[in-house]
């Protein structure tokens, strides 16, 4: 029979409550008292089991969250809030990176590994539009990202074209003119760079001004190097722009250095905003411009969303959700004495 | 019956290798012929059984990562690594955030879960040494990181003391006199900061000087905002300084932008060094001179010894590998035109 918490409290000669803030890391815990818990714990061998009330639910308590490649922090920073939103409900994540590659996410949800967990928030990047009817699993999904709407699973999106553009009038009511792109795909429609490019077209049109595939830069994917090298070809090509946007924040970090070798100064000869609001973004010189896209909105509506679709799968239809965004305006666009403090 | 590969095969009339082609992602594949085998994939609703083969041997093809925190980028780039590491092995990770917390970290080992997986690449940040006899679970174990020797698991950890006396050394050779550590934790001996601590003041003693706790700036987590925190209170109290060595590089790039606001100059004024090669480390102003601490090989270490451990779990005694490390100078301590090109 294994050791309870009780048993740690009975052989350390302490109350239960001390037992739980100990294991806890609860600060106010005499330096004395959780050496002799801890001693305890040693000498039962007890282990903690989360999931023992679960399984009496015949729930998990963990969920799956598959995202596409922890490398891009991006999705390092949304993971780390879906994590955090699935402890407040007492829940466990486990992470699976897909790579954006289409066998691995569909392999994702029919995985026997997923019936260890309650359900499955999925963000695919190989999948699309045409595959909607393939999101389907033994356990509730909850969507997010733009690649796939009109699936029998609830959905989290953010506002990409709306806070494209809103990101782009911003450099536009600087007075900036000529705005580059870096970081579109070749030919996306949807995708977030398809959605944020549509965005920033909107509002071109909007002010009448033409839009130049000229100062448009064309990436595969979306790591600082690329920014840099986009930023490279622009400039190679003596490209002509008084203003960058990038189409996220990693991208436009990329850039901005780029500029910089080159002697531009951001945002005196060139203003650069990003997208995503990254925590490296207030900590860069200059601090970069950005979206936030409203990251934390999207982890909690996720699990909530998941948390009702557990209790109750056919509870209510689908559902879609847009999370509010916002434009940070920093260093990079408004100047040091303008920008809001980190 | 599921529809397999040949199944595809012979209703998109192509051959199994092409097939296999499209679902990889091969580049030379006409899109004609890509449209056809989706479409196939599409009608049989095939599904990938990437775990059919492992499932006939016993394995289940995945193994689990758990690390404190994909909020600390370096373990995101930690993680991808490993991702990166298994993929080539034909292994899929599962990531566990353990937040640094007791409880979480036992239970990790002790989870039903695990036995999804064929074993378990482990960093712990909660277990010390003294908890080197609960370091155990159904499956193979590898340890990373410093906090626990002696268990019976395979362990692969980083040179932290001898690193960071050569990062302390490196300012000292470019004539650097009075140089301040940024992200102390108070009282620790063994672990990352307690370590790369050590190696600082051996730098120090072996040159005469005499180390001052005035320019030791301690801090609780190592995010860029406790970095940016401790370079405040280091200012604050009027501390004299021309270098920093920040122990990770996020608390480094927190230090350099609260140094720049104050008007100093890096390296010119200030000299700093971070420690973990990140990427963001290559794009920032000035670019981050770092410890390259063996990331890719730590990964491929430790999925090389879990894979002998799951061959043969008892085919060998516990093994101990340190990784290579490198010093890398950049703009922070060497100036623009020493530094070595992002």
């Amino acid at each position: 029979m294994a050791a309870t918490l009780h048993d740690v409290a009975r052989v350390a000669g302490v109350s239960f409550k001390t037992v739980s803030n100990v294991i806890n890391n609860h600060p106010h815990v005499r330096e004395s008292t959780r050496a002799k818990v801890e001693q305890a714990i040693r000498e039962l061998g007890y282990r903690p089991n989360l999931t023992a009330r679960s399984l009496r639910s015949g729930h998990t308590g963990a969920i799956t969250l598959a995202l596409p490649q922890l490398s891009l922090p991006y999705f390092a920073e949304l993971a780390d809030a879906v994590i955090e939103a699935a402890a407040k409900c007492g829940l466990v994540v486990l992470v699976e990176q897909t790579g954006a590659d289409r066998d691995r996410e569909l392999e994702v949800m029919a995985s026997p590994r997923l019936k260890m967990s309650d359900g499955l928030i999925f963000s695919p990047l190989a999948l699309g539009q045409e595959d909607a009817d393939l999101i389907k699993a033994e356990v509730p999904i909850v969507l997010l990202g733009e690649r796939i709407f009109g699936s029998t699973s609830d959905h989290v999106t953010m506002q990409n074209v709306t806070a494209a553009r809103t990101a782009t009038e911003h450099l536009l009511d600087l007075g900036r003119k000529r705005i580059a792109v870096v970081g579109a795909h070749e030919g996306e429609v949807i995708g977030s760079a398809g959605l944020r490019l549509r965005g920033y077209r909107e509002a071109l049109e909007a002010r009448g001004i033409p839009y130049d595939d000229g100062i448009v830069a064309y990436v595969v994917d979306w790591h600082r190097s690329n920014g840099a090298a986009a930023m490279h070809d622009l400039l190679d090509r003596g490209a002509q722009f008084d203003a960058v946007f990038g189409l996220n924040d990693t991208l436009a970090q990329g850039a901005v250095r780029v500029l910089q070798e080159a002697g531009f100064r951001v945002p005196d000869d060139v203003a650069v905003i990003g997208f995503d609001d990254l925590d490296e973004t207030r900590y860069s010189l200059p601090t970069l411009s950005t979206v936030d896209p409203g990251r934390t909105e999207i982890a909690e509506t996720a699990i909530r969303m998941l948390m009702d679709r557990i209790k109750d799968p056919a509870g209510m239809p689908p559902r879609e959700v847009e999370t509010a965004f916002q434009v940070v305006p920093r260093e990079s666009t408004v100047g040091r004495a303008a920008a809001v403090p980190a």
